[in-house]
């Protein structure tokens, strides 16, 4: 029988298709093949690797060595607009309504693309523990920085790996993109948290890991900082997040040490799903509340991993419900297995 | 500059990346190439096709030619269980918690595919408007059956077109899915309605159409029954809708010719899109009330195009909101103009 499963957090309904269910060995990525033959001549052309500087826009932030020039060679990580930015950093922000009808604002915001490292072929998973802590601090930096632009109230960090997930270019880079106002989605979100602490008193993502840590099949990594688990309510398979066990709703208050620890856990569960599943396109994101709000009380950051290992159809795009074939007991079973992993 | 516009049905924010606009030309679907060379070879082995009745489960409800018998070749629509059907018609709505906290229910439901023509290569769009009549004919019949059966409370009738919109097989068919419960989007959709109608006292999809007919900038059909239309946020280029100026909120309540008037304006917008894309993949889906709920005075029931000519990528996943490089005004124009797309 499929069972219809809610997530706590969100109350959207995900089906779980039990007997349509794939063995977790079948969900493989197409990474040995198009991505670990990496090319010179990829190199050379690529915007984002080392001695290339010029072909971005002028740098906003980057870790260096001591003595080296902006917007030249001797960075491990790297900040800069993106070339094609969604939103302008120019203007004001500024709501208007035509015919009384339809609400719009100018694209004012940012739009940045951190460069997580100047080896074109390496990606968090496979990188050094170092440069992955060294990643979410330069996140930590731009979250702290945009904060300060009182134009900008919320901030949605991603990651796009592969081309399924939307990303352009090989080379490991992560995303930030400031808007002028607060999503719908995160608008609900916050909402449905705020009900639970109204009937329970009580987090919800609190609560979610104390019953993921009591139930067990569902986690994948436990350490003292972080919980990393497939949820109930997986909405694809292998739906992956990282919640901290120190309940703060804004990911940007974090202390600096719980970042690079972050960084660590980051590094360790994608490099699960690398090797298990031979490197997915995949999406990351950080949950966290707007820039200008507080919900400290009942909202709490995490960070969420959705492998692009299927297709949304018709029925996902108008009923906002999933069809996952993979339960996500059975996909941390297998991600918990030790040894080889089935393609290598 | 860019533009933040909102939904005024749903409050979701869209980027219209104006400046990153590609030409309308460059959208273009695969299936010159792919779909248009149909191989008899493919029609042998297609469980859909006239003659291998036997391939898929027992028919549930057919039209087809007098003294023809069920599941054998006579038919000109023919529905059927979906032979991977993600919900199950047998069991109870059963609603259970774990661990006072997670919520499930068994998956049980509904999950038939509409198989539109005996023809491999068809499509809607460049089919008969008879046999699209038809096809809005079955749609009508099975929700009016489906809706018998008390378990049920929402159904949600789509149709996948190409692999990048998930369809696995390259037959013409649709896909009706009755869940035991509303799905959060649809809460939230009635939700946005309602406060409009609580602010306007009118319907907002009536009042959008009188919007978009007075403006005309958006507009690419007008009949005496429907306005089509790419929506003022339209999330992905060449989005659009096809609402019907008679209010009504439940899909299956409308009369029969209307029902006709919907499969001749769907054949005829999809048509457009057949041509000017090239054969485009995409989504649609009939956006309507829950079957058991009266939400007749403020909501709107109406069907909703997506084409798939843009990967979602983190941002999108993240925060919900979409970047989209077609202003609707400029898809609208360039899907009215008439004479030789440019491809062919």
């Amino acid at each position: 029988m499929p069972e219809l499963r809610q997530d706590p957090t969100t109350r959207e309904w995900v089906i779980i298709a039990v007997e349509r269910a794939k063995r977790p060995s079948e969900f493989q990525g197409q990474g040995a093949t198009t991505r670990r033959t990496c090319l010179l001549s990829q190199r050379q052309s690529c915007p984002f690797c080392e001695g290339n500087e010029a072909m971005t826009p002028p740098e906003i932030a980057a870790y260096r060595k001591a003595g080296t020039a902006p917007n030249t060679p001797g960075w491990w990580i790297r900040t800069v607009p993106n070339r094609f930015a969604a939103l302008r950093v120019e203007g004001q922000r500024d709501r208007r309504e035509i015919g009384d009808f339809f609400r719009m604002m100018d694209g004012v915001g940012a739009h940045e693309v951190i460069i997580e490292t100047p080896e074109h072929c390496d990606t968090i998973g496979i990188i050094s523990d170092s440069q992955a802590e060294e990643i979410v601090m330069m996140y930590l930096d731009r979250f702290l920085a945009l904060k300060k632009d009182p134009r900008f109230e919320t901030i949605t960090c991603f990651r796009n790996r592969g081309s399924l997930a939307g990303a352009s270019l090989l080379h490991p880079h992560s995303q930030l993109i400031a808007t002028p106002m607060v999503p719908a989605l995160l608008r609900q979100r916050l909402e449905m948290a705020f009900r639970y602490y109204d009937d329970h008193g009580a987090c919800v993502y609190c609560r979610l890991i104390e019953r993921e840590l009591a139930e067990k099949t569902r986690v994948v990594l436990d350490n003292d900082d972080f919980v990393v688990f497939e949820p109930f309510a997986s909405r694809v398979p292998f739906e992956t997040w990282i919640v901290p066990k120190m309940h703060m709703s804004a990911f940007e208050d974090i202390p600096r040490d719980l970042g690079k620890a972050l960084g660590r856990t980051l590094n360790a569960a994608l490099r699960i799903l690398f090797e298990k599943l031979n490197d997915p396109d995949y999406n990351f994101v950080i949950r966290t509340e707007p820039l200008r709000e507080d919900h400290s009380v009942y909202f709490h950051w995490f960070l969420q991993i959705l492998p692009r290992l299927t297709t949304m159809a018709g029925f996902e795009m108008g009923s906002g419900m999933f069809i996952n074939p993979m339960p996500p007991e059975k996909a941390a079973e297998f991600l918990r297995q030790t040894g080889e992993s089935p393609q290598n």
